[in-house]
């Protein structure tokens, strides 16, 4: 393909084999066909909108790009389109603590900007696993959740207002800088989640929450899934909210440490900052029906299991991360009934879940590194995704939908709700350059 | 104009003088041309795809109404057009405490919700002051705000997913039953604070919160508003975070009482529900600065002052409930350019504030009750609106535009993005039928 409407831009650009190659797959293990034409690099908006108006009139597609981090396929890129890599633009541009908001390029690294804030003694809060490597404009393609969102809510509920660049070129300013605001539809909400594929993000203004002062951190074992479940549920019915809840399978556990199955069948590892007397109070909710209860001072000690679990999965084999949400009263079912797919699939599969909103993620042991994903482990994907359904989920809590479950988005949503989905993006994206098949 | 094929459709509906003119206004003091053509009462989500069918294939404007409690003209009738009176559908249809979330009707009024969920413990969290009369419809078309929503959102962060009749009577489910969620575009945020432009809701699926154990409630009286301002800041700096925080300046204060002059220039309300630890903090954080700190545990007893002031001002004239925000840091500097626009345009302007987030109502003393609106309350009113935008505000904060502000709206969000809403708007109702005129 001519890629003289690329050279014209003066935009920096290369279609170099090692530079394309390194910007066509996402963290999803889905390969595209072929490679992309090029990958260009805009420095500031009037690079992407210059961009984006040249792909406009040569009908190019499109891939944005931030860390390609995506667990989905979102960010893959194939034969015939251009990878538009934001991760260059990655200034924090403004930090206004008495309001409590940033305003940040796309390309800022997510634990940067929290690292920032917290010289004001703010913090940004969503905190995806990939915080250290994924960027703030691949979090809001993505919605992001992560652990502290059982407190502190998902990506959608950090942003305020978002600037973006349109299919055509044009740019586009969403919500607003203020904590509140209804003045028309909500178009942050729209482009937040939305994968890239109804405009570039160029730069967000973002709330920002104070610090805690101290977090503290409880780690209780349990004979089996269901007391852990309940012990995550007689929490909240005690009106204690955790900044985050995880669940550790037994699965799980015996990947980490075979010896931790002395210690019991399910872990959960609560944080909480609200004081002293709150963590007094979680410890002795949870101690409920556990056969140990430990309690630190010290925000990593405890959550060293649950840091090191993907770790020891993926010395199992190669790790498929799913991501479903059920409702929260599903949750021990649904661990059990994944625990019945891994068995009549004779497949492994450990799962971690973020307890306080149901979100659960299954982890597959699918085969060898390099070998292909055997049949066994894509059916019981499958059957995960209609379990989710089947107990009133979703097939996806937080990691999204891209090239992988756009089938499984088409049975959840249904046709007509798809539909109006796919006028909605024609509305923004006439041509449908913007991340074409990606998404819906 | 012919009503047969609302006759055919087998609802109740009634074209009485004394039916329709009891539907045909809101709260807004907006007079619509004319009287509508009749009030259509459907039962159930059958009866309103059957009225909406017939009004798609007929061309007839519908205006769909809950309480009527709007301040912005969004629920007024004038001729031609078809209220539908959805105040019947009014049930509660599901509540599942394990986890936390409520089915309901869209008549149902806020409060019954919020008294139905404490019987399990729970709470429905967006608090706006119609709560007792207003309903859930209502609260999720205008996205409503509240006291509450300091520190648990606005309706937006309530709503899970709904059910909506689109305006060719096709249902359309939007979102889950799940707390997290990211599959397909936002539809439901899309949805929220749409003023029935683009649909009708015939249920909802809400997000319910634990009850708070005890709240404590802090009333603290400053010499003037920024002391009072820069103490909300304090607050937020010292990581406390009130369910309310409601400031009221010395206009409001001398309509409540002249008397409290003596007290202070501006009152501070803060509500926490964090504990005895949190509510001593917040008093020692408050108490910098003030003229006096008081303290009660009886939720309503310090709010005394928050209630009156509307009854208080309503006894000086006809109120204009004004509704701007502002970023936080701007709050007292929004106050005084009040009450310098009240002193240039010699209007009585009573401003009370949602200090948490930055959302200011000036009320303005337009006048007596049944005379025209004086010239100068309406120049009034402009110039706090240009006073929003000057800081980086948004002309609504929690009101909505409805007809009164849409050329504000216009102002704020530019043409081109109004032209985009307006895009949207045709995807799902390409006649534009539903509520014409109001929100964009």
């Amino acid at each position: 393909m001519s890629l003289e409407w690329l050279a014209r831009t003066g935009v920096p650009w290369s279609a170099a084999p090692d530079v394309v190659a390194a910007r066509r797959l996402d963290r999803s293990g889905w390969e595209p066909d072929g490679a992309p034409a090029a990958v260009v690099f805009p420095r500031d908006v009037e690079d992407v909108q210059a961009v984006l108006t040249g792909a406009f009139l040569t009908r190019t597609p499109i891939v944005p790009r931030g860390a390609g981090t995506a667990l989905t396929g979102a960010t893959t890129a194939g034969a015939g389109e251009v990878v538009l890599d934001l991760a260059g633009m990655n200034r924090i541009l403004d930090i206004r603590p008495a309001d409590g908001v940033a305003v940040v390029e796309p390309g800022v690294i997510t634990a940067d900007l929290d690292r920032a804030a917290a010289e004001h003694g703010l913090r940004y809060a969503p905190d995806p696993a990939s915080l250290e490597i994924s960027t703030i404009g691949g979090n809001i393609a993505t919605n992001a959740g992560g652990l502290r969102c059982a407190k502190y809510g998902v990506t959608r509920d950090a942003v305020l207002g978002l600037d973006v660049v349109l299919a055509g070129g044009e740019r586009l300013s969403t919500g607003r800088a203020t904590l509140k605001g209804v003045a028309g539809y909500d178009l942050t909400g729209l482009f937040v989640g939305s994968e890239g594929t109804l405009g570039v993000i160029v730069s967000a203004t973002l709330r920002l929450r104070p610090l805690p002062a101290a977090t503290s951190t409880i780690a209780a074992y349990y004979p089996d899934i269901e007391a852990a479940a309940e012990a995550s549920v007689a929490l909240a019915e005690a009106r204690i909210q955790p900044v985050l809840a995880e669940l550790l399978d037994q699965a799980t556990l015996d990947a980490i440490d075979p010896a931790l199955r002395s210690s019991g069948s399910a872990l959960l590892i609560v944080q909480l900052d609200g004081g002293p007397a709150e963590a007094a109070d979680a410890a002795s909710v949870l101690g409920k029906g556990a056969v140990s209860v430990q309690v630190s001072q010290d925000p990593e000690h405890l959550l060293y299991a649950r840091r090191q679990a993907l770790p020891s999965i993926e010395r199992l084999g190669r790790p498929l991360i799913e991501d479903i949400a059920v409702p929260r009263s599903k949750l021990a079912l649904a661990v059990r009934e994944i625990g019945a797919i891994a068995a009549r699939h004779d497949v492994p599969i450990c799962t971690l879940a973020h307890a306080g909103d149901g979100n659960l993620h299954p982890i597959i042991v699918a085969g060898s590194y390099g070998s292909p994903i055997p049949e066994a482990a894509s059916r019981a994907a499958d059957e995960i995704f209609e379990l989710a359904l089947t107990l009133g989920g979703t097939v996806t809590g937080e990691h999204g939908v891209g090239v992988l479950k756009r089938q499984w988005l088409a049975r959840e949503a249904g046709p007509f709700s798809l539909g109006l989905q796919q006028q909605i993006k024609a509305v923004f994206d006439p041509h449908g350059i913007l991340n074409p098949g990606k998404a819906l």
